[in-house]
Parts: C-alpha cells; sequence; structure tokens
C-alpha cells in the first residue's frame, strides 16, 4: 500500500497556514503562478513532450495524445484561466447567517475552507492547474494525482506552482503530488483518514465508481452525464428538433450533452423522421426501440445497457414511450441525475415532469447543454455534481467551502 | 446477505408519491399520527413491555433497558413532538435563488426532497418516530432500522404510522422498517445504492465508525462529539470555572459536553484547583498530564487514548500547554470536530482560536452545550453533523433535503 501519509501531514500543516491566510495573498501567489506559467512555458513544454514521446511508445491513441498535448497556445489558456480565477469574490469568510441567541451570545455562520482537497485527474494537464488554482483561491491546500501519462507535465508544472506559492509567501505544500500514479496510490488517496477532507475525482465513469465504492474520505461524484431530452404529445416539433441536435450535437464529448430522446407515440411518426434528417448531418448513428425502428426503418435496434451508456459520441438512443410517467419512470431508471429536458407546450405536462424528475437540472424547452457553471453565473467550474449531498448541479468556488458556526460569549452556561 | 431491495423499490415508489404531494397532506399524516399514537398507546406499551422483558433476560443492563421503556409519559412526548414538527416551516419548494440567464431561460434553484433516508437507530424507540416523522415532514421517505432489543416496540410504533398514513391517503411503504437487526441487516443497507438517496446513522461512535467506513451510499455523520474547554493565560478565572462544570456536569451523556480541558500553563496553578473543588461536588473523575498532577495531586494520569474517548460520563482529561497554539495542535489531533471553547479575555487569543479550529462551533466565552438546532433556532434536529460536506452542526429539515435547478426556457439552444 502506498503511504500517503507524510505527505497528507505536510498538505495539513500547510491548510492551517492557508486558513489563517487572506484573499489578497492567495492571490499574489496565484498572478505570481500565472506570470511564472508564461516565463518557464519552455520548461513545461519540453516535460510535456517527453510525456507525448513515451505515450506515443506506449501506443496510447491519437485523441488520448491530443489531450495530453500543451504547446504555447495552451500555456496561454492556462494562465489566463489563472487569472480569471483571481477576480472572482473570495468564497471564503462569507457570512451566510447569524443571529443574536436568547441568551446573548452572538452566533455567525460562516464559509471556511475543507481543508485539504484531494483531486483525482485523469489525462489532461491543463486540469492540474485549475484544480489547484481553484483550491487555492478557497484556502485549501490540494493533493493531486494526475495519470501516469501526465507525469512529467504535472511535475513541471507543479514546480512552477511551487515557486509562485514560495514567492508570495506561503507553504510550497499547499499544492502536492502524488507521484504514484498506481492503482494503489488511487486507493491510498481514496482512504487518505484524517488528512483528506474532500475528494473530487474528475474523469470516466470507471473512476468516479471507484472512487464511490471504495474511499473512506469525503467524495464529491461529478461529470456522470446520462441525459434525456424528451418529446411530449403536445411538443412543438421544430423546436423539439432543434433542441435535440443542440443537445446531442453541439459537443458530443460532455456530461450535458444528450444520450437519449425519448417520443411520445402520438409524436412519433411526425417528429422521428425529422429528427433523423436533422442528425444525419452531424452522422448520429441511431439506436432505437421497436416502435423507433418501424417509424425509422434501418436504425440498429438498442440494448438495455444502451440506455444506460454514456457514449461521449454522435450516437444516440431514441424510445417511443405511452405517457409522460413512462418517459419519467424510463429516466428514473437510467438517468445520472445529470440534466434532463421536456419539451412541451403544455403546462400541465412541463409542471408534472419538473416535479416527477429527480435530477440536477430540469428544463422546459432548452437544451440540456446549458448545464454548466460559466453559464449559471458560478464563475468557476470544478464539476458538475452528481450526488445530492453538499451541491449538485455546477460546482463553484463557494462548493469548496464548508460551514462554521462562531459564537461569541460573555460567560453564558446552558440552564 | 439480507435483501432489502424489495423494501428499497416500494420506498423509492412511495418516495415518488411524496414528491408530488402537498405540506398539508404530509401535515395531515403528522397530526394523524399524533392522534393515533395517543389512541393506541396501549398497544405500542403491550409490545414495548415484551421487548423490555425479553431484554431482561437476555441481561441488557438496566440503564438501557431505561432507554428502551415505553410508559404513557413517554408516548405523550413523542405524540407531542410530532406535533412540533407539523408546525415547523415546510423545507421543501423553498427558493434558494435564481435568475434570469443571459438567453432568457429562467432558472429557479429549488429544495427537493432525497427520496429515501435511512436511519439507523441504537435503543431509544422515541428516535424511530421522530425520524420518521422528520422525513416524511421534508417529503422523504424512509427506511429506519432500530436494534434488535427494540424490534417489537418498532413494529408497533410503525403500524401506527402506516395507518396515519393510510388516512391521509400517503402511500404505507412512505415509511419501513428494516427487521434484520443483524450486523448483515445495517451492511445490506449502507450498500442499498439506488434506492437510498442518504443514510444517517444515529447511534455510538462504533455505529457511526462502521458506516463511514462500510456505507457506499452517502451518509451524514452526526453525534461524535469529543468537545474541549481551552483555557487561556488571560482567562477571568471564575468565569473559565462556571463555563468548564457547565459543559462538563450539566449533561454529560450528549455529545456537546466537554470530554478534555485545556489549561494555558500561566493560569494553571490558579485555575486548576478552583475548578477541581467545583466538579468534585458532581463527583467527576479526573485524568490530567504530568503538569496538571503537578498542581492536582492524587489525580490519575492520563493516557493517549484517554484524549481520543468520548466518555458520556462524569469523567475529564485536563491537560496543561505551553500556548494558544499548542491547545490549537491538541484538539486538531483529538477533536472530532464537534463544539470547541475558548475562555479569554484577550481579543487576539480570541480571534486566533476562532481562525485556527476547525470545528462545527467554536465558542468562545460560552458552554459548548449550547451547540444543539433548538437553540441554534432551527426548530427540528436530525442530529448534529460533524462532517463539512453539506452540513455541519446542528441539522434541521433543510438539510434533509437537496438542490434542484429548474430552468425554463422557449426552445433555446447553445451556439
Amino acid at each position: 500500500m502506498t503511504d500517503l501519509t507524510g505527505l497528507g501531514k505536510r498538505l495539513k500543516a500547510a491548510s492551517h497556514t492557508l486558513a489563517l491566510s487572506g484573499a489578497g495573498q492567495r492571490n499574489a501567489a496565484l498572478t505570481a503562478a500565472a506570470r511564472l506559467l508564461r516565463e518557464r512555458r519552455a520548461e513545461v513544454i519540453a516535460a510535456n513532450g517527453e510525456d507525448v514521446r513515451a505515450a506515443r511508445e506506449a501506443g496510447v491513441r491519437e485523441a488520448m495524445i491530443d489531450r495530453l498535448r500543451l504547446d504555447e497556445g495552451r500555456i496561454e489558456s492556462m494562465a489566463s484561466a489563472v487569472e480569471d480565477i483571481v477576480r472572482l469574490e473570495d468564497p471564503v469568510g462569507v457570512m451566510d447567517g447569524g443571529r443574536t441567541l436568547e441568551n446573548g451570545v452572538r452566533m455567525y455562520q460562516t464559509r471556511v475552507p475543507f481543508g485539504v482537497v484531494g483531486m483525482i485527474c485523469e489525462a489532461r494537464p491543463n486540469v492540474t492547474v485549475d484544480a489547484a488554482a481553484l483550491c487555492l483561491k478557497s484556502a485549501n491546500a490540494c493533493m493531486l494525482r494526475g495519470s501516469k501519462e501526465a507525469l512529467r507535465s504535472n511535475r513541471a508544472l507543479c514546480a512552477v506552482l511551487h515557486a509562485a506559492l514560495k514567492e508570495s509567501g506561503l507553504p510550497e505544500d499547499c499544492v502536492g503530488l502524488v507521484e504514484d500514479t498506481s492503482r494503489e496510490g488511487a486507493k491510498a488517496m481514496m482512504t487518505l483518514e484524517g488528512y483528506l477532507d474532500l475528494l473530487i475525482p474528475r474523469g470516466g465513469a470507471g473512476l468516479i465508481r471507484a472512487v464511490v465504492r471504495e474511499a473512506t474520505v469525503p467524495v464529491i461524484e461529478t461529470g456522470a452525464g446520462v441525459c434525456h431530452t424528451y418529446v411530449d404529445a403536445k411538443a412543438d416539433v421544430e423546436m423539439s428538433v432543434r433542441i435535440l441536435e443542440n443537445a446531442k450535437t453541439s459537443r458530443p464529448s460532455v456530461c450535458n450533452a444528450c444520450e437519449t430522446v425519448l417520443v411520445h407515440k402520438d409524436i412519433a411518426p411526425v417528429f422521428l423522421p425529422k429528427a433523423k434528417a436533422a442528425l444525419d448531418k452531424h452522422n448520429v448513428e441511431w439506436r432505437g426501440c421497436g416502435r423507433t425502428r418501424e417509424i425509422l426503418p434501418g436504425v440498429l435496434p438498442a440494448a438495455e445497457e444502451d440506455y444506460a451508456t454514456e457514449y461521449n459520441d454522435y450516437i444516440l438512443n431514441a424510445r417511443v414511450v405511452d405517457s409522460l410517467e413512462e418517459a419519467a419512470a424510463h429516466i428514473a431508471r437510467f438517468s445520472t441525475g445529470h440534466s434532463e429536458c421536456i419539451v412541451t407546450e403544455s403546462y400541465p405536462a412541463a409542471m408534472r415532469f419538473t416535479a416527477l424528475v429527480d435530477a440536477a437540472a430540469v428544463y422546459v424547452n432548452a437544451s440540456t447543454r446549458f448545464t454548466d457553471g460559466g453559464v449559471f453565473g458560478l464563475g468557476a467550474e470544478i464539476g458538475i455534481s452528481t450526488q445530492k449531498l453538499h451541491v449538485r448541479g455546477p460546482m463553484g468556488l463557494r462548493e469548496l467551502t464548508a460551514q462554521k458556526y462562531l459564537l461569541f460569549g460573555e460567560g453564558q452556561i446552558r440552564e
């Protein structure tokens, strides 16, 4: 078993310094990080080049290598993303409420950092800097674990972050890299009780599943999106086609993209051919239920497991349903609780769908693609939570803080 | 392995009905429950009598039997506690915020029930009714598992709750009792993924530890309280004695009671003898560090594990420290993050302690005994959360709900 206790202790100690730090100092460190990323880009690109070479030799497929690769443009984007974070409001010390108790004790309910936040990030090295910057902004120390493929890049990026921290008088241990990128390294992080106050996996369904099953430290699940668009009997057909086309094809690789269209039987004969024609322009592959295939001959049959799959690709499941209730039941069974949409002109149907469907974001007559921290006005986004505890939907800086009650008395005791 | 899937499915179905129910209907069910508890008290007391007899035959100690026993007075308290819950504000549908997005989509951030909430309750049957009532008020279905000793009592209480639900037109499956009170039954609940949206253990440290380690469903940890009172160099000695006496002896069995007093070395020679004299009146047993025992000869030595123990009894650890920082470090090591107190007349010491100490509630010059949903103004309390995710400190009805975004559009798509 990998021993992360030493790293955990150092980060915990640094988190105490961060808890006493001011936003000015943390912003100075972030500003320095952006500057140093630009200044030391050659060093970062060289380290990344070694990662890319090794990945290519190991036979990693080109799409993955493209995600791994850093160039001047990507480093500039990273640096300016850090500067965007500097400009956001400080989430620490925000007062959620308070009152003077009957006994005269003054009670303040305030937001405080979690302490040490762990992030398990797959593949893309830009996530490393983003995660560290969001943690630092919210006064959390950050334990980062990237993929094996990105280890040299992550080391170089962490060296830059350490230099920025040092320059601004904060401990280098505000950010720590887990060098063990094995399965055991991840497991050690998931069970680092007493040192890790929160763990956020950022990656594929397999990673998130493993973390939920194995972690004994607190976790926020993010990013799993099996999203549905339900075209109601009373839907505007053109609007339905437009929304489905957008939800499926504007960016299929993201978690708020649509995977399955559910269609009321009364509208299916009109809607499905038009939808098929619109999506054919994007070469979307359809997988349909029996009734879909009667209307759209040539469509492949959808298997049970297809309905549970987040394709992240130009593939769409289609199922004809008898009622809104059947659509809601399908969603209850296969949804990951991310974003769900009804297209309808019926007010009762809209009200019933939004009450029945249990997800982070439920839409009437708008594309699920809007579920995003930026669009929702959170400023930054660490991920989209699909769990119900703590935060649901886009997770911003506020959600990287916890509550704390402060009570100021003058000797009060409880009778 | 116990199979709770059937029960889980029935409760999940009932939770969908609850999600569409109005507060009026849920309050009617609670009002009926209170009335039926009174009407059917003989039946409940008879079932409880069998539990008590069996427990006595099994050699269960008298203190436990007293917690198990129900009489007319206790049933009346239960019924009126349910009526108190009826009078609280409905937490469902409360709007946390919202805005109209740039694209014209109207976004509402609202509170919704979790779905199915599991409660593992030890010993006291009154907790059964309280848990079910709080869940029902917040439109959650409730899966209850009590102790083996209370099974007959819990069956009788659930029969009353079922009758009340039926009377008010809600499904009986809004409340379900787990009949398997074995270790396996608990384990099956902790891993009932897909059916249990939240699990709240209400019991001793062993239960909570097991749930945190073994649960794969979302959990809120409650009730572990190793709380400290730190008497600073600049403390008012009389106030310090009064606060410590209150925190230790006003109700030692609860989680906000003090377990360890930390004393600055400069004030220890004056404070400790006075504190000892005050606590002697309550027959408090002291366990002290070396320096404490120099000042208070005859006090037993405190072992390392004593500092980590929640005594729930008239026992107190005492430790002399060189500085506020040493006190904070002791707290960081042994605290369960519940309630911590500094007694001081020094403004900088108060500010530093409240910033450094990481707990749900941090007090200056007031007894830790105030950490309580009622005192903090929450109305009802399901428990005191000692975790940082979702809720920290007293957990009320609001914390039995989750967030949900509703978005109303007119055909908007993302460019």
